[in-house]
């Protein structure tokens, strides 16, 4: 039995600590939603209320030199490279995820253009395969093969007709962990790229890209990587691809001399030709505070306090008599899963929903996945057995039989 | 001649003058290049505050219902679209131009699939061209007719090849302004469709894109929308297209049921199927701020001083003597020009970064054009006056011949 006073002592050796009071976190909540929205870095404030005063409003457009504006992509592109094993170079933080992997795709189909197959996975968070439809969209002969339904084994899937393979390395819902480098490896051998999908991995994970011989990446940075919210995504693209990968969203930000406004496109060299247009400012500057947080933190910390908070918290909901109807839906072993906890429940949705009106904010994916995003920077080992004392209450209660809690909202 | 006294007697008669009240803008500066960034709406300060603090701090993953960040980007839109003639339910804001510029390019296409020529104007602003090669990546059999280098006049390009005409209303350099509802009337007699790029007009010009049979329409928030640095673009879509017009980056922000998670894309009815992805919460904020600035504001009112400032500015530039060697680049009619005056000088670089030293803040685009975007929400009479006094101690200094203002720099 692991009791509160356990969890007190695990926060007392937590070598961690520290980093929670870098957040503003509100009063009365214990926030296992980490891996949707990414708490507020305190000094996140300050950067903003700068770039919003002082460079828009007192630098104006002297800023885009001045407050180097325009270099922002990629300087945050570098620093979050160091998060996800990716040397200077080959990240700019830029546009929204899907827009990143439809980049990514349309650059790969070009790369591998005798190859008309493009593996995915059925399981993956929807965009990436609406993406996937869309960039076909016009493209003759092309067809898609899906893990999970069409084999549930990668290798089963790929011969000398997959031009790219697109995947996230943890499942949204289960936070079901690929063995990405055995799966980049297996890709390469049969001659195809690789698009891995970062955003439920990022922040919390140690990535090793460049060790992987990762093709390319893509990421958001609003969930563990605690940029704000819809805070821009990010690309990688390793450096040996950069001279032939061409994507067609060829806007004046990846041409080699925007300023010079010539009638053609020429791309820029490195990876900034994976930009398109003017950037966010006030988006980028969230993704600049969160990177200043993440300054100096060791990566192989994090992914170990991870492990001990999802560790914990299934076994304070397996062993409270309470909690009995829930069935785990992740990985039992932490080196299959990344940083979140699903349980499977009928009721589910009620009791998130009464959860949070508790202070306990988790999340809940159809059709009865309970999901907890364990932040490592802010969360405690007693905000856990305090969360599962609120999630038995709700089963105690038996919420999902009053229609308060039960009716589903078309927005959560 | 023009005074200052007649310049001060055209201020204290400004209908606007209230609207200045509403912007913090520096001291000691006079600001001439509101095409390029807006100045900064006070409101926006506050705006942003919360929506860090509160929304995203406080609320965290709650605001996205309860602060009703999901549908900012067609809230928006509507608002934005009473500044340029749409009816709500026809406009988002979201991503950015060029992005806009590509889902109605490929939109168009396949709404017109048996014509294999697009239509634009070499003198566009390089993106528009850059986002046409693009979307021709991969599309076989089409081509470019280009304004300015196949003919002077757009009748002349259009036949029934021409599936769309992609055009800006206002020249980025000149300020010329095109007759949308003549162009709009021969490209659908011609049977084509047509994507006007409203970045240099929106917010200066009162537009009227239901009244013309406006096919589709793009934009930025950042010049005189006052939205912020690099602040989310928006995209118009007449309502007679919506069930037939699909853009290929179909992310699940613009599916029937995004949270269903259903694995193929199925786009919702309306204008959300024009949305990809999560949104920067924090750059639509600042097109709050703007919006929540120009509501109530009449759009007529804002032309009439717009056209008094730029055809003011053009008589203090000419009535000086010192000012005889700039050439006027724009038209000198007002009813054939946006809410921007550029002079052509071949010194032109050096003296607009010796004004921007001594606080009037104007803009350069090669070769020798000066060019200034005169905002009506905060200029005054009397600011045009002293600018021009400062660029005729420019000319008389004669700061072309010091390398410290002709040096180009790579980014300005």
């Amino acid at each position: 039995m692991l009791t509160r006073d356990d969890c007190a002592r695990l926060d007392a050796q937590d070598e961690l600590s520290a980093l929670r009071d870098e957040f503003a976190l509100p009063d009365g909540v214990i926030y296992l939603d980490g891996n949707s929205l990414g708490a507020l870095p305190k000094g996140a404030v300050a950067t903003l209320s700068k770039a919003v005063e002082q460079e828009w409003g007192q630098g104006l457009i002297r800023s885009w030199g001045e407050a180097e504006w325009f270099s922002l992509p990629e300087r945050l592109g570098d620093r979050l490279g160091r998060l996800i094993g990716a040397a200077p170079g080959q990240v700019v933080v830029c546009d929204g995820t899907s827009i990143n992997i439809y980049k990514a795709l349309r650059a790969a189909m070009e790369m591998r253009p005798d190859r008309k197959v493009l593996v995915s996975e059925l399981g993956s968070f929807p965009t990436d395969l609406y993406m996937l439809e869309g960039a076909l969209i016009g493209a003759d002969g092309y067809s898609t093969r899906l893990l999970g339904r069409d084999d549930d084994d990668i290798a089963n899937l790929l011969d000398d007709q997959v031009a790219a393979v697109l995947l996230s390395n943890v499942d949204y819902r289960s936070g079901r962990l690929l063995d990405m480098e055995r799966i980049t490896r297996q890709a390469h051998e049969a001659g195809a790229l690789v698009i891995w999908d970062l955003c439920h991995s990022a922040g919390v994970i140690p990535l090793e890209l460049d060790a992987i011989g990762a093709d390319f990446a893509v990421g958001c940075s609003y969930k563990y990587l605690n940029g704000g919210p819809g805070a821009p995504a990010y690309i990688y693209v390793a450096e040996r691809h950069h001279d032939s990968a061409r994507q067609p969203l060829s806007g004046w930000w990846g041409h080699a001399a925007p300023f010079a406004f010539e009638s053609s496109f020429r791309p820029t060299a490195g990876i900034r030709r994976f930009l398109v247009g003017t950037q966010s400012i006030l988006g980028l500057k969230g993704v600049e505070a969160a990177m200043d947080l993440f300054e100096g933190v060791d990566m192989q910390a994090i992914r170990r306090k991870s492990r001990n908070l999802c560790d914990s918290f299934i076994q304070l909901v397996e062993q409270h008599p309470d909690c009995r109807a829930l069935r785990l839906a992740s990985p039992r072993e932490a080196e299959e899963r990344g940083s979140q906890v699903a349980f499977d429940f009928a009721g589910g949705y009620a009791v998130v929903r009464a959860m949070i009106e508790q202070g306990v904010i988790g999340d809940f994916r159809e059709p009865g996945i309970m999901r907890f995003g364990l932040a490592p920077y802010y969360l405690r080992f007693t905000d856990l057995f305090d969360a599962v004392e609120v999630m038995a209450d709700c089963l105690r209660r038996e919420v999902w039989m009053d229609p308060k809690y039960a009716t589903r909202e078309t927005v959560t």
